[in-house]
């Protein structure tokens, strides 16, 4: 099992990191001991939107081949949306059987073409624009359509983290990452949409 | 108002992002235009406990001259509870007026002497280790000692950020920030101990 971080400049840290800490766990704590995963992107180091520099493990490489695709969101989405090369990049990883986003990383699915047709969502406020991409919106907190699973706004990384080991791994595997992490919270039933493809 | 944030190898990178995330939107939003904050380490880049690199932005000077303090947790605490050089440049942020920490970052703040008969908290299963410090600890989310405002484990990050955010801003700024990161939880009054200096 072989997960795909992408990251690019100007992307917003908590986006990423809230998925990354509890989905990574998975290995750390032992549950898929096989786990590997690798910060992908087009340049060796990418600045968050606030200017903390991240150093890039995987450089230009294809996305073919892993597991799980994960693309956070930022301000630096917006530009990304109509820039080819970036596209074309995220097009490599069109057979990724399982995709995951936060905030306005939904755009960058839709933008890549992955969402024609497929329930979504994103940061409240950008639901609108999601629509443009043929997505069937929805303002869950997180939307599960089986190959794509989005979810809103930076907070709720960690909820997609949690939700996403529960399918990786089993709910113990969830329960036990939770309390290691000293997460008291979860979704309510009401923030949660699942509609498998 | 100028905010350390402190990094070292095999941080939790969660404990960091979750607090710097809300923490920063107080000048991306706004509030506090004239906020400025630098990663504060020894070395020019450090390695989260899962192999990610940053870059420090403020390498091996003087901590003093900050407004606030912010440690994270990690593995990586427990060679620098007894590191001396790493502790001797903690103490260069002596009389910061504000420190903060999530999870083992406490025990950092413990180690550099600054929970000496202070109310503190830290990651659940290390309440005990704390109280070598000196410091009265509890198990509440989040402890607020008026000049050392601890936390729990990695993800009261984000509460500790947005109750740092209401410390500094208020409780307008906190709730827009709160909802501009599509947060839906908050810490119940019995996760809050308050007992000012």
């Amino acid at each position: 099992m072989k997960i795909a971080f992408v990251v690019f400049d100007k992307l917003t840290l908590l986006d990423l990191v809230g998925f990354y800490d509890p989905v990574t766990r998975l290995r750390t704590m032992g549950f898929l001991p096989e786990l590997e995963w690798d910060i992908c992107g087009l340049d060796k180091h990418v600045a968050d939107d606030r200017g903390l520099w991240l150093r890039v493990s995987r450089v230009g490489e294809s996305l073919s081949g892993y597991d799980v695709l994960f693309l956070p969101g930022g301000i630096g989405t917006r530009k990304l949306c109509s820039h080819r090369p970036f596209l074309d990049w995220l097009a490599t990883g069109k057979n990724i059987p399982l995709k995951a986003s936060v905030c306005t990383g939904a755009l960058l699915l839709g933008a890549a073409g992955f969402l024609e047709n497929r329930p979504a969502t994103t940061h409240p406020r950008l639901l609108d624009e999601l629509k443009a991409y043929g997505a069937h919106v929805s303002s869950a907190r997180i939307v599960d359509g089986g190959d794509v699973v989005t979810a809103g706004g930076v907070s709720a990384s960690l909820d997609l983290g949690l939700y996403i080991v529960e399918r990786l791994a089993g709910e113990n595997a969830m329960r036990r990452i939770a309390t290691q992490m000293d997460y008291p919270y979860q979704p309510s039933p009401e923030m949660l949409l699942v509609c498998p493809a």
